[in-house]
């Protein structure tokens, strides 16, 4: 059964104690979604190449949020990421950027917020490139698809999970 | 008609020069959700009083990832805000949490990214502290719902917009 | 006998090389206290549960300071926390916050700095939400009350000490 | 009557709304002790010449973190401070470092916390390069002197304050 | 006729005190050049289109790394800069990619830092995409070109400087 | 053969994956130099004993530039570094701070970067602390000496190299 790990039992928030788990190999991975004006899709997918393409961009900044995760979350602890991948793809049928992280680390604790926050900062980094154009973008289902690892070992989200 | 302004003529990545806006009242409303399992629901709607509050702490995360925005969003500007308030609320209907973040300063450029940022950070501080109960938490419809201040304006968001 | 760890035999400022030291369970207890002036006294003691709780912010902005000692601590390294607890309890006979910190790593090096900042983080944090009510608090008697780990073991301050 | 400025009528966390406050000549001057073992107090006067001074690097990390307040203390502003002075001399009576840092801006909020910030850093910064020498040292009577500026004006603190 | 400006009379470390200056527009334009091996410069001017572009990238480097100059640079203020702009361009005859990094703001102290740490940020990022293929790059006259603005005025490098 | 590690085989921008990279001890010594104008060089020579010593000062914003590695470069990893070690001393014939900075850690991925920020941390130290006297300073020739550890081993730059 689950529990709140960020509060003791007088209900201060507290970091989780991880001084004896086990170092083993972590990975989670994270989805989430942009949704875009009609323009901003459209400018996107035809004027990439020539003016400079924000998915890239986007990429970065999911790279660079997620290696700030514990600066942002207060009580996520400072670990050592080995890997993480963010990447930025249209879909044309849903006139949104489909953005995914995958984290990975050795180490004591999980990276399920890494990936998540990496996801959110690559949102974030697209919307800000292009809210001159229209500000009505929506980011809408970020989730955790599955993580591995640790105690609690694999997760995987359920089907239809998030709808 | 809006155009990319984080992309120079050839494509480069750039901040955009403010240097000749004027300092107007600037102020951004933003929005979003997080949608609970109903075992996270149920723990916070009872278990708050007496275990510690996530939705506060949540807030907090919230205020400090706005204050945080110009270095988690790659081509934002270091700006002095005013004000940040988020607002984590409890949707008994939705089973979700509702957050919300108004910014505002006395600046060159607009807040949308720091109310933006602020929802951002708030549901990822809530979804860190209830993630030990489930991790089937999703991140939902963040969006802005309204701006004031600068050259452009207002702008408020379309009625039933993000649907 | 004890020595400047953090100049070089030319009086260069530098990090201690920790690179042969072994990784061992590190831990540190510091301990603080603010005194508070009347009114803030009574006003934390009575006002607490209806209007937000300063001692629980102050928790968390000493687990954040905590978090950050590496950039804030110009000679200090970076590493890998694995626990932080901080404590901010009224004293009703000192009219004052006893602030504790209790930190822990496997790590090369020691986690005094970690908790010392911890609780210097919490006292600030506390002062700087009740400034508005009187700024005549003060800060008193941070010191290390024990460590253990490393090469030079355990340590325990002198029964009186800081006195 | 003084208030909590930093809870809103619901209890819950919120940085003041600076909007409407007017921009005038802000400083603040806050003390601090760091009270040192014989030992260290003994080399630190004999050795500094030669083998490097941590006073002067112990005023170099209060400027630094002065500079990172906002960053540390959740709820202040990111505020642009216009000067910070850190001095540590020794006091030879009181066997310490004296610690003073004075702050200015000119800015819509005050910079208390920023000298009070200032002085901590500087603190722990020194506590850090002295510590191979001995853990006993304790740091004491953090307080502010004084301030000028804002709506509340000039601010001095009672004879006899702190003690 | 010059002088130290961040000592004070006792050769203490020392922000300046800029709070009687004017805020007047400041400019600064600062150069650098990374000297790349054969192989380096030929992927690269082959290779951008199909593989990624680290000119771009280091562009995004240099700008992040322009906003982070007071933190990197210990005795420097936190400004709000109105605009950097990076660019890396290949020379062919030098086998060189050229930097150059424009910053401006209003304020009441200068930019001429952030834009030479716009460059110097700019050519590490660049190293860094690129030392798994060698890592025999250079980095080369990174030098004020000219500035403007505040009491000093428009300054400009003596033609054949830095040769 | 070399290759682009920051790029997969899209062309997106990435970290590169170390989760099954060996902890080997790793160490990498970087140099660069700083060119002075007449009047710093001579100042700095004849002044630093009684007005503080820009150099002592340098090396600790190396120092901590260094420590800074994976915040200032995008795609660098945060690791925990055991020694960091910068050395700004004046070369008389060359009119020139010499600077060195030597990183070392037991770690799955190098220092190169960590050793190469660290010295132009020191040069942009030094740069803002005697611009006042003279703006005419230029950075040269910042490179990596040599390095060891990790998969590729023991490096060592050419003879003559970056020349």
């Amino acid at each position: 059964m689950g529990e709140y790990t960020h509060f003791d039992a007088d209900g201060r928030p507290t970091l989780v104690d991880v001084g004896d788990k086990s170092v083993t190999k972590r990975t989670a991975l994270a989805e989430g979604w942009l949704y875009l004006p009609e323009e901003i899709f459209h400018t996107v997918s035809q004027g990439a190449v020539k003016k400079g393409d924000p998915l890239r961009i986007a990429e970065l900044g999911g790279i660079m949020g997620a290696k700030r995760t514990p600066e942002l979350i207060p009580l996520c602890h400072n670990i050592r990421l080995d890997n993480v991948k963010v990447r930025c793809d249209l879909d044309g049928e849903k006139k949104a950027v489909k953005i995914t992280c995958e984290a990975s680390a050795n180490e004591v604790t999980g990276v399920e917020m890494e990936a998540l926050t990496g996801v959110s900062a690559a949102a974030l980094t697209f919307y800000d490139m292009c809210k001159g154009i229209d500000k009505g973008m929506v980011i809408k289902d970020i989730r955790l698809l599955s993580k591995t690892g640790g105690k609690s070992g694999e997760w995987v989200a359920e089907k239809g999970y998030g709808k």
